[in-house]
């Protein structure tokens, strides 16, 4: 059996992408579990690899595994650790060519490391991130994000929101139509037909009954009742603060967290660094570090790889 | 150096707490680091460790160490499972004896098994749970709970209330009182007059500057600028899915959690079993299970001494 080809991306140049791509491609799990295929500017990576004493591992990829973005090409390479235009634009560009990997079946998942927001913005790229850029150039109208660590899976119910406004955003319509979204993509993902969903309760305890909170009674388990209806194996609602461990011993396939800490605290709280971001809804399955471009220690050759280590191989995985 | 005295309920007679304090007083690492007191019927505690094939490994415990409650007596022992007014009485009796050898001095910390509200309300008891009952028997005007696994200690701003209320009691005059409480009670507990507190974000990546949710700008950071005028250690706000991986890896003594769910997924997922919730503000250290009365399972002998034998050995720890 070939191994799967996985698209790559180096993330910002001034930030810790390029060099944690480097190590990650030097790790040999890396190289058992997938052909990589990194995108990004060859200027910059090689300067990554150089400083990290890297460049006869990396030359012994063979020239195939790399699309060059050619965005930085002989200009001065982007500063670590400084926002710029030119960081942005060659960012947005490996991220674009690695997507049309990807569509064209060249590779079958991709693995990205981390953009710049303010980057992205000084080089008028009118998107905020990752998802909303994949989003546009596959079409896709609802991408999904997915956090993994073990066996542990979590989906977000709301993310970028107050929590107070979290609250509000606990109704039955909101919980059925993305119950049913999160169930059909789980099922694709694992390829299990009906795989089985937890719904974690909102209030302490799933509020005893309505004796401190609501929501359970009035929104959670009435939308439970009408996707067990309509035959899907979702169960809940389950106090917060035992669901994730059931689910991450086995019980159920994954758990659909009401609010961003919620689930965050729990995957985090299992392996910090295995914690990997895994957005369906797109023609493939993208994964991704769940940290950011950290351009305080960028250049230094201190950052850890451990997370991209595993964001590819969880790529390649589900590939 | 003589092993620290600890008073031990047995809790309701008919859940799991007489299994559980029997299993864990013939843990070797209790024996080696306690002398327990334990406090309930004694013919209840005998009928137990006959069940679990224990009566000679109590026995070879020697007499003193059992305080008999003396409520059921010859009566009829309470039915695994049941809820009585019998097991709420002997639960009572039970822990009012422990208090009193810890206010007495006979006793240096307690750690209780798990009581049933409904079998204290057919007792008659006035009480719903083991702090009020405690804070009640010592007159301690405002026990404060924290949670401890390994290296992580959670205090919580609010505990049993909605979500959607713990939000609104996220205000700066909540956090200066409770704050002050929580160092004064840690630096007492750790035995360390400045212990480094920190104070956990309410909203996803702490509100990112007000963009989400401006609690952390309006109530948190003011709080937190005035009680270091104040000369407290205290700091924050940091977002909730990485400050509570920084306590457990040492960078903090303590963490503030905001709200229930927030500090219990974050101890619960490190250990389930050996998260221990440690009463403070009393004149004695009282540690408990973070479970409850396990009805469904009560004298069948498959419940987990784990988190009781943590209970004991933390309370040794800590008197």
């Amino acid at each position: 059996m070939s191994l799967p080809r996985i698209g790559i991306t180096i993330g910002d140049p001034a930030g810790i992408g390029p060099e944690i791509v480097a190590r990650a491609l030097a790790d040999p799990q890396v190289r058992v579990a997938c052909q990589p295929v990194v995108c990004g500017d060859q200027s910059v990576f090689a300067e990554a690899a150089r400083r990290l004493g890297l460049t006869e591992q990396i030359r012994a990829l063979g020239e195939f595994c790399f699309v060059d973005s050619g965005v930085v090409g002989g200009a001065a390479l982007p500063v670590p650790g400084q926002v710029s235009a030119l960081g942005g634009q060659a960012a947005f560009t490996a991220l674009k060519n690695c997507a049309e990997l990807a569509l064209n079946g060249r590779v079958q998942a991709i693995a990205t490391a981390p953009i710049n927001k303010e980057a992205l913005k000084a080089a008028g790229v009118p998107f905020i991130g990752h998802t909303e850029i994949l989003a546009d150039l596959t079409g896709a109208s609802d991408p999904l994000t997915l956090f993994v660590v073990r066996e542990l899976r979590v989906f977000f119910l709301s993310r970028h929101v107050a929590l107070k406004a979290a609250c509000e955003l606990v109704t039955k319509e909101n919980l059925l139509s993305f119950s049913r979204r999160a169930h059909r993509e789980l099922a694709r993902l694992l390829g299990q037909e009906s795989p089985k969903l937890a719904i974690a309760g909102l209030n302490p305890h799933s509020g005893e009954h309505g004796l401190f909170g609501d929501e359970e009674v009035t929104e959670i388990e009435p939308a439970i009742r009408e996707l067990r209806e309509e035959g899907l194996d979702i169960s809940g609602p389950y106090p917060a603060d035992s669901v994730f461990y059931r689910a991450l011993t086995g019980e159920f396939d994954a758990v659909i967290s009401l609010y961003h800490d919620q689930g965050h605290i729990a995957t985090k709280m299992v392996d910090f660094e295995r914690t990997i971001s895994v957005t369906l809804g797109l023609p493939f399955v993208r994964t991704s570090v769940d940290h950011g471009t950290a351009f305080d220690i960028a250049g230094k050759g201190i950052a850890s790889p451990v997370s991209m280590v595993e964001a590819i191989l969880m790529a390649a995985k589900f590939a």
